[in-house]
């Protein structure tokens, strides 16, 4: 299996941001040692039949077709544990099912979590933008699962919000179930990481609903996440990397993962002191300043609009606002 | 089948507080004109393995023993829609594959939902006792999946918490997917009621975590849910119900569900301007007035408390505090 690969093909935007993948020389660090961009796909033409891949230069491996025995979606995969990822390897190794990219639609990398864990204020440059205080604990809130959509989906834009704003994040998903998880041992219970937009509605979110953050930021659609599971050891160092969000092909946000206040380990033993966390939790760490409502004059998404995250080394996503 | 039913069997603390099955007479207004009381549970000894149950006089048939064809889970069943209805009718009143209460152990109707929407401040009463004002629009928050726990299950003392506080809630769970759903379509997207317990950790809740209130809201076991999902058409008026807390045998809350602001059909339509509602979806519609926090001085749980909610013609969940 050549670790070294280029996946140029995966995102044609990504010129200039291309993920590289090395090893890392850690192998016990963390849930697995594979080096594996896992994806959630469906096969144009059997939409609906969504089917777990690992990516390889020359497409998708369908795990399935692989193996019969391995589940249709990332959550279940996950659950397997290392068995799943064992297979994964040896089905990205094979050669075997692969099918080409113009044959198949990206989802998500997961569907329907248990939770959906988001991090407010976690960049110190976001809170001088608006002038708050630099949190002394994680700021948790949530997103429901049904705004969870695919790496190159529309945000439907709702009637019912004048302020719609983009947020790039880096996300981690949980692949081992876990509670009262120390920091030493988080990087054990996350499958990977993956790029997400917290799309927002500030008029919602920061003057309506008792302040309370839940309704401006899950409409439909408004977590767009992809556009595939980077295992931890696919990555050199994931708290290092550069992320950003372009609109219209404008950056808007430039900034690197090493600004994020609480990391992934912190984020993991904190919100397991109150929940267990489940395979496929995903959580969202926040995200660095640029966002739309703090400019002068603020500025808000509208139709037509194309929305862009990057993440370093984990890939891009691309969503048209409808 | 006898609809009649008396179902002292079922929960035997509800004297004085007994369902009173009776046939409503407006059948086209839900989603289904069957009266039934339908559970999730586990034979003892085989614990982890989730059924589908309908309950009898004589205690509660089991769907799948009944229908090969039919789920494991309630989520899947409601997913069926009318086909999955018809099914429990037939097999409640065929008199077949009827289990024992005593060969069996109650789980929430629910588990494993999509989204637990919960309501803030929603009974006139509630709000005069904390000094707020009543609010003009639904005040919703949410709790993870994670923290639903059985009608007879342990709630889990959290260390990091010294301010545990109850509240009985009416609940009532999505049986048809819907978006933008109005008033008056509402009903026939809803499943049935149950009972709920919306435990409350008033430090995290009020203090912390920039006054969101997920974390105070979402620990493990902090959503007991039970003991039955009773379908609308089992029930009088939902929306004229005696509904009550008992701690340590003590009435805590005593109130009626006509006191709520927004009722069932608001809340559907208003939640469903901004999420797509799916089958299986809870809700808890806010508590009324007596809990803990706004006593002077404030009453919270302490283990080996045992905490009683019941609402009238749904039944009663009790747990205990370790």
């Amino acid at each position: 299996m050549n670790k070294n690969r280029n996946t140029e093909e995966l995102d044609l935007d990504l010129i200039g941001y291309l993920p590289s993948l090395t090893e890392s020389g850690s192998g016990t660090r963390t849930l697995t040692s594979a080096s594996m961009r896992l994806v959630q796909f469906c096969r144009r033409g059997a939409e609906g039949n969504v089917r777990v891949g690992v990516e390889r230069e020359n497409g998708v491996v369908d795990l399935k077709a692989f193996d019969q025995s391995m589940p249709s979606t990332i959550r279940e995969f996950l659950e397997l544990g290392e068995k799943g990822m064992e297979c994964a390897q040896r089905a990205e190794s094979s050669g075997e099912c692969v099918l080409p990219h113009s044959d198949i639609q990206l989802l998500s990398p997961v569907t329907g979590p248990d939770k959906v864990v988001c991090v407010g204020m976690n960049y110190r440059d976001h809170c001088l933008e608006q002038d708050a205080p630099i949190p002394t604990e994680p700021i948790i809130f949530s997103k429901f699962p049904s705004s969870i959509t695919g790496p190159y989906d529309d945000i439907h834009l709702p009637n019912m919000s004048q302020e719609v704003d983009w947020e790039v994040e880096l996300a981690f998903v949980i692949g081992k179930k876990g509670k009262d998880i120390k920091e030493e041992d988080a990087l054990r219970h996350v499958a990977g990481f993956t790029v997400a937009n917290d799309v927002s509605a500030r008029d919602w979110q920061m003057e309506r609903n008792s302040k309370q953050w839940l309704l401006g930021k899950t409409f439909d659609t408004f977590c767009p996440l992809g556009p595939a599971l980077v295992t931890t050891e696919a990555l050199k160092d994931v708290h290092n990397l550069g992320i950003r969000c372009l609109v219209n092909g404008d950056v808007v946000q430039d900034s690197n993962t090493n600004q994020l206040i609480f990391k992934t380990e912190k984020l993991v033993a904190w919100v397991s002191q109150f929940v267990t966390l489940c395979p496929g939790d995903v959580f969202l760490t926040g995200t660095p300043p640029g966002v739309g409502v703090f400019r002068k004059p603020p500025v808000f998404l509208k139709k037509g609009d194309v929305v862009e995250c990057q993440i370093e080394e984990i890939g891009s996503i691309r969503n048209t606002v409808v």
